[in-house]
C-alpha cells in the first residue's frame, strides 16, 4: 500500500498531530510517458503553516482531506518516460506520499555526486535560494555593513549569516538556546550570537553586538525580537521580511509597536517576499550556492527525522525549536 | 525691533501656544558680503513637530530658547552682496524672525513672474518635491495602477494625487471632512474620496473605491487609517511612508497590528523617507513640477494665515485639521 498524509483539519494555533491523518492509498499504475517516484527526503518548512489555514493569500490553501505537498527528493523506481531511467534522483514540490506518479514536467534531475541528496532541499535548494535572493535582492549588503539575522540557527538564517560573512559583513545571529548560539559562531562563522530566551534587554544586547548599528535585518521571526532590532536600525536600513514564525500560530491579529515612526526617522525599508518573487535570479543563485558549497565556504546543519510517519511530528517541531538548521524527514 | 519666535518648551503631546514665545530682538546690522532679509511667507509643516522633541533622530532637534526654522520666502531689503539686490526674492530654510541676515549661501533666487511666491514653499517647493520624489522613487507608479493617499487634502497629499492622475493611475484620497473630500474630486481630480470621520468601515470603503486593490499607498498619517489600507494592499504593493501625523503627538509608543504578516503574504514594501534622501532628483523634480504648474495640470490649495505672531497658532492648527492644502503664514 502507499502511505499518504492528508490535512484532516485546519490548525487552530499551533498545529496538532490530530490535524493530520496517515492514510493508505492504493499503489498508482504507471502509464506511458509517466514515471513512478519513491519519496526519499521530505522538507518541512514553517511557511507550510500558512497554507494550512484558509486565510486569504495569493497561494491557494491546502485542501482538507487531500495530501499536503512540500519540497521532496525522490528516486525514480519505474519509468515509462524516455527522459528518466530507474535510479535517477529528482526534486520538486510533491505530495506527502511514499509513492507517486509524475509526467516528469518541472522535475529537477539531481547530480548524485553531491551527497547527501537532502542538500537539494536545503542549502542548494529553495532554502538556500530564499536566503540568497532575500539577502541580495532586498538586503543589498555592502562589505563592512552589519547584518542581524533572527531565527539564525534555522535553515534559512544559518545560510543568510554565512553569505553575509562571505560578502564581508559583520553578522550577528539571534537564536533560542546557548547551544544554537555557540553553533552560530563555531560552525557558521557569525561574529556574535544572542540567546533571546536568556537575554533580558534585547535592545541593549543588539546595540552591544552591533556597535555600528544594524544596516540589514533579515527577519525570520517577527514579534518582540524584531521590535528590539528595529530600534537599532541605521539610516537607510533594510529589513528583509522573510518569515514571522512567532506569529504563524496566532489566532488573533498580533499587535506591536507601529513601525511608521522609525521607518521615516531612519529612511528605512521593510519588504516582504517569497522566494518565487525572484525566479529570474534562480540560475545565478543556484550556480553561486553550489560553488560556495564546493569551495567549503558554505556549510549547513540538518536535523533529520527518520520515517515517513514522522512527517507531521517533524513539522510541528519547527514551532517548538526542535530543529537545528534544515528540518528533513528521511523516508 | 525684530520679532522672533523661540521654542520655549518641548511639547508634550499636542503642541500648545505656551510651548512658543514671541520675543523682540534688536535689528541685525548688515556687514560686507551680507544681505538683510524680510520674511514674507512662512511654511509650517507637520515634520517640525519631530524636531521640537528631543528624541533620537539624525536631524538635530531645535534648541530650547532658540528660534525655530522652516521654509521661508523672504525679500532682500538691504544688500552688501553683489549677487543680490534690494527687491530680490529668495527662499531657504530660515529662522522664524521678521528680519535676518544671510551671506546668500544656499539661498534660492525666485522668479517673481510665478505668483503668489508662496508656491515656492508649496507646489514647486519642498512640499511638491516630497510628493514627487516619494511617489516616483518609492511608489514607482505605472499607468492603470491604483494609488491611495491619506492626508489627501493636505499639502503633500493633494499633489501626490494629481501626479498620480497625470501618470494615468486610479487615485483615491482619504481626508477628514466632506468638504475636503469634495475638493479632492472637484479641484484635484481624484477618482474618489473617503471621509474617515464619517466612514464606519474603512476597510470596506477602500475595497469599494479600489476595485482592483491598492498598488501604492502614500501614507501621510499612520495609525488605524493606514491599517485599513494595508488590508487592501495588492501583491507587490508599495507603501510610501511619508508622514505619520496621527502619531507625532503620541506620548507613548503607538501600537497597532503587526505588519510582517501582510508584507510577506503580499510581497509588499514599506519605505520611509525624507525629501533630502532624493536630493539628486531635485533638478528633475523642479523642472517637472514647474512645467505641470505652467501647463495647468497641477493646481494647489493654500490656507493662508495672516501675521507673523500667528505662526505658532498656524502650526498647531495642522494637528487639528485647520488647513486645506499647504498651510502658509503671510507676514
Amino acid at each position: 500500500m502507499n502511505k499518504t498524509i492528508i490535512l484532516k483539519s485546519r490548525p487552530e494555533g499551533t498545529p496538532q498531530l490530530s490535524d493530520f491523518e496517515l492514510t493508505d492509498e492504493k499503489m498508482p499504475e504507471v502509464m506511458q510517458g509517466e514515471i513512478l517516484l519513491k519519496t526519499k527526503y521530505v522538507s518541512v518548512d514553517p511557511y507550510l503553516r500558512g497554507r494550512m489555514s484558509n486565510a486569504d493569500s495569493y497561494v491557494p490553501p491546502f485542501e482538507l482531506n487531500k495530501p499536503i505537498s512540500s519540497g521532496i527528493v525522490a528516486e525514480v523506481v519505474e519509468s515509462k518516460n524516455d527522459k528518466f531511467k530507474k535510479g535517477d534522483f529528482v526534486s520538486d514540490r510533491l505530495d506527502w506520499k511514499e509513492y507517486q506518479i509524475s509526467t516528469g514536467k518541472d522535475l529537477q534531475k539531481l547530480d548524485p555526486s553531491i551527497q547527501p541528496l537532502s542538500v537539494y532541499l536545503g542549502v542548494v535548494g529553495m532554502t538556500g535560494m530564499t536566503a540568497y535572493t532575500g539577502l541580495t535582492q532586498i538586503g543589498k549588503p555592502k562589505a563592512g555593513e552589519t547584518i542581524v539575522v533572527s531565527g539564525a540557527a534555522g535553515a534559512v538564517g544559518s545560510i543568510v549569516g554565512q553569505i553575509g560573512k562571505i560578502l564581508g559583513c559583520h553578522v550577528v545571529g539571534i537564536a533560542g538556546s546557548d547551544e544554537k548560539v555557540e553553533m552560530l559562531k563555531s560552525k557558521f562563522g557569525f561574529d556574535a550570537g544572542i540567546n533571546y530566551y536568556t537575554t533580558k534587554d534585547m535592545n541593549k544586547a543588539i546595540a552591544e553586538t552591533c556597535p555600528k548599528g544594524v544596516d540589514i535585518y533579515f527577519d525570520n521571526v517577527g514579534g518582540p525580537i524584531s521590535d528590539a532590532v528595529h530600534r537599532n536600525i541605521n539610516q537607510f536600513g533594510r529589513i528583509v521580511v522573510c518569515g514571522a514564525i512567532s506569529m504563524y500560530n496566532a489566532t488573533e491579529m498580533p499587535t506591536g509597536p507601529r513601525v511608521e515612526g522609525f521607518l521615516i526617522k531612519r529612511s528605512a525599508l521593510m519588504q516582504g517576499f517569497i522566494v518565487s518573487d525572484f525566479v529570474d535570479k534562480f540560475p545565478e543563485g543556484a550556480k553561486q550556492l553550489g560553488q560556495w558549497l564546493k569551495e567549503g565556504k558554505l556549510t549547513y546543519e540538518e536535523t533529520v527525522i527518520e520515517g515517513f510517519d514522522a512527517i507531521p511530528e517533524a513539522f510541528i517541531g519547527l514551532f517548538t525549536g526542535k530543529n537545528k538548521g534544515k528540518m528533513i524527514v528521511k523516508v
